[in-house]
């Protein structure tokens, strides 16, 4: 697929993340005035909410974007989400007539303030990156038990908190938390020392399930409305104290950060590839109908307070073992009803080298192996005023695909959470 | 607290679980009219909603019970409630000179239909039973071992599946998932063998926790709006395959029934009373600077199809090593945001003897000592068309304090989970 041309030169960059071949879906505002949904289109953003508002956006028979969240529009189904990228050709495209038409609805991406893209439903984050789930099984259980041996056969996941998510920009502070040594007497309450971050991409689901009534892979792929950058912000010593027997809990509930863009499924089909060869059969209704990964190249960079900015993993989304439709099939096995907002971590999307991965847990193998930094510097987990950055990158014929930074500070920890 | 008494002859008997001193929340409605929030009152059910839209129940500058569910009123914080409550005395109490015209307000509980009673913004179940933990621990590690390091310093918790919350008298279907027991050289996707109930009760969040900032027990407490009566219906041979190493996923997401009234923190304020004595000493942040619990008798009922209603299990809330409060103070050391709607699980409520335990699987020991019925049955885990009932019960003088019975019929699993 090579780049479709629009008439705002922007947009045809070859090293343009927003391209006419992308058309994310974000919330923006300027200064002072309320949020709109908008699509990033080169260096702009065109307002939908305002073009819908104006009659020139007829998505459906109601109104779906004059709210500041994407749901609406999602709750339509494919048709309309088909429908609004058609229409967003037809209107961007090299040598459209509707250009002088839409050129009000234009604004600057650069000083935008960009919010949560959609109102996140339910939180679900999985365990599926075979190199992450193995790395973290060898440094707890030893090498030879490192999987769990339900991993090959089960997508394994858990509840995360919606309430949690924020958008790429928002400040994230260190956590306070029970922690307890292996060699203390009783736990203490004290800041969290081992905060850290994880790589993921989060599949944003667009159309629900009925209650009782489990999807194939196929009918959860056709749900998925686009993904997500994703960092779930992880507090690895709180875990370790809380984690057993229900899983984690309050170590991760501190924030999840998200892209600001949510890159549409349609957006991503040319970038489809396949799950890795399975090492055990899977059950049948875990079976993939195609190719349900893709091929998205993943950062993750590290900006200490007054330091420059380094890339301290590189990864591909493609590393995953399991793919979202895979997770989001077995996730309703149950009977368990998805709604128009989930939202579906991966799991942390590490690869088989050192510099594949992607947390710090992993980065300096429990704090035993610091990893070394520009300038002098070694980190085994986050410090405070580090800058966490994810991108997220597909490479077409002539033109890239981006999901916008995916980023957040790291606060320090309030002196007493509790002082009013 | 002697009864209050109300020009409603209904609301007066003793054994009535609906008097004055109650006033719990429903939603409700009609033959096909829209549903409506409710107050029961005796036999009765006070149509709030069509009150507040005639102009009698100004709460506050907004409508807020102008939609089927209790969050309008619940975001309104504590100082409504109250309002809402003495104004419903004002109207009810014997010899008030409105009653005639609140009386057209006035439905029979007989024939309504009960429906969700708020928007469950998001669900958590926690694990805070001392006997339940110690049988359930010893069951699958042994009595020395029976209790995780964890369990008297962590009230342990982990996120459900807001989705999954039904009301009482929704049938519940019994759910396929990924079985394997222990000799079996793989595992197969199947119906559930071993569904269970959980006796719990809900603590139903009314204000909200701003994100990075822990609250304490008593501003915990403050948060509550009321309790509901609680079954967390599990499936525990998925558990058992699906729970290491993030917890409970889809052994949990089938259903969870909630009893179709939710009774204030205020109705139930008579009834308070303190934890039991702690085992180890708390961490300062889980002090509660009063009695948080509350002396609510609870019993199991099940129905075999065709057979008689049988109470398999007595117990008493009381119980619990934890309190909401507790559990709510703990789920915000992260700095998670609690909101408006959220659902607080106790976690199964067992007591000290055999017939006070809250879950089949205590009940029966595994299923190594299934559990005798009348007219010759028994059970090791709940069978196709076996109802179970919750009740819940506070002992005033001269008057009772009811939730509704939280009621579901087990179905049969679907025959294909994927046939369309």
């Amino acid at each position: 697929m090579p780049i479709m041309k629009s008439w705002l030169a922007s947009a045809n960059q070859p090293d343009c993340p927003f391209p006419l071949n992308n058309l994310p879906c974000g919330v923006f505002s300027h200064g002072a005035a309320a949020p709109h949904c908008g699509v990033a289109i080169g260096d702009q953003i065109l307002d939908v909410t305002a073009m819908e508002a104006a009659g020139l956006l007829p998505l459906a028979d109601e109104p779906v974007l004059q709210q500041p969240e994407w749901n609406g529009l999602m709750a339509q189904g494919p048709a309309v989400w088909k429908r609004l990228r058609i229409m967003l050709f037809g209107f961007l495209a090299e040598g459209s007539e509707l250009k002088a038409q839409i050129e009000p609805f234009l604004h600057p991406q650069a000083g935008a303030r960009m919010h949560l893209p959609f109102r996140v439903a339910e939180f679900t984050d999985f365990y599926a990156g075979r190199h992450h789930a193995f790395n973290v099984g060898t440094m707890f259980r030893g090498a030879e038990n490192a999987l769990p041996p339900n991993w090959l056969h089960i997508p394994i996941g858990y509840n995360g908190r919606a309430s949690s998510v924020v958008v790429s920009g928002s400040d994230v502070r260190r956590p306070w938390g029970q922690l307890k040594g292996p060699d203390d007497a009783a736990p203490r309450f004290a800041p969290c020392l081992r905060f850290d971050h994880e790589l993921e991409m989060g599949a944003v689901i667009g159309q629900p399930s009925q209650n009782g009534q489990p999807v194939s892979v196929a009918e959860a792929d056709a749900m998925i409305f686009g993904y997500v950058l994703l960092n779930d912000w992880s507090a690895r010593d709180i875990q370790a104290w809380e984690y057993q027997p229900l899983g984690p809990f309050q170590a991760k509930a501190t924030a999840t950060s998200i892209s600001p863009w949510i890159v549409t499924r349609e957006a991503l089909e040319p970038f489809r590839t396949t799950t890795p060869a399975r090492e055990k059969p899977l059950l049948p209704y875990l079976h993939e109908p195609g190719p349900m990964l893709y091929d998205i190249e993943l950062e993750v960079e590290l900006t200490p307070r007054g330091g420059r900015p380094q890339v301290i993993a590189r990864t591909n989304y493609r590393e995953m073992y399991y793919s979202a439709a895979q997770q989001l099939a077995h996730h309703t096995t149950s009977g368990c009803a998805m709604r128009v907002g989930d939202l579906i971590g991966s799991g942390t999307i590490s690869g088989p080298e050192r510099g594949n991965r992607g947390s710090m847990l992993e980065l300096s193998w429990g704090g035993k192996e610091p990893l070394e930094l520009e300038d002098g510097q070694s980190r085994s987990f986050l410090e405070d005023h580090d800058r966490l950055t994810l991108r997220g990158l597909c490479r077409g014929d002539g033109y890239t695909i981006g999901f916008g930074d995916c980023t957040g500070v790291v606060l320090p920890a309030l002196s007493d959470p509790y002082a009013r």
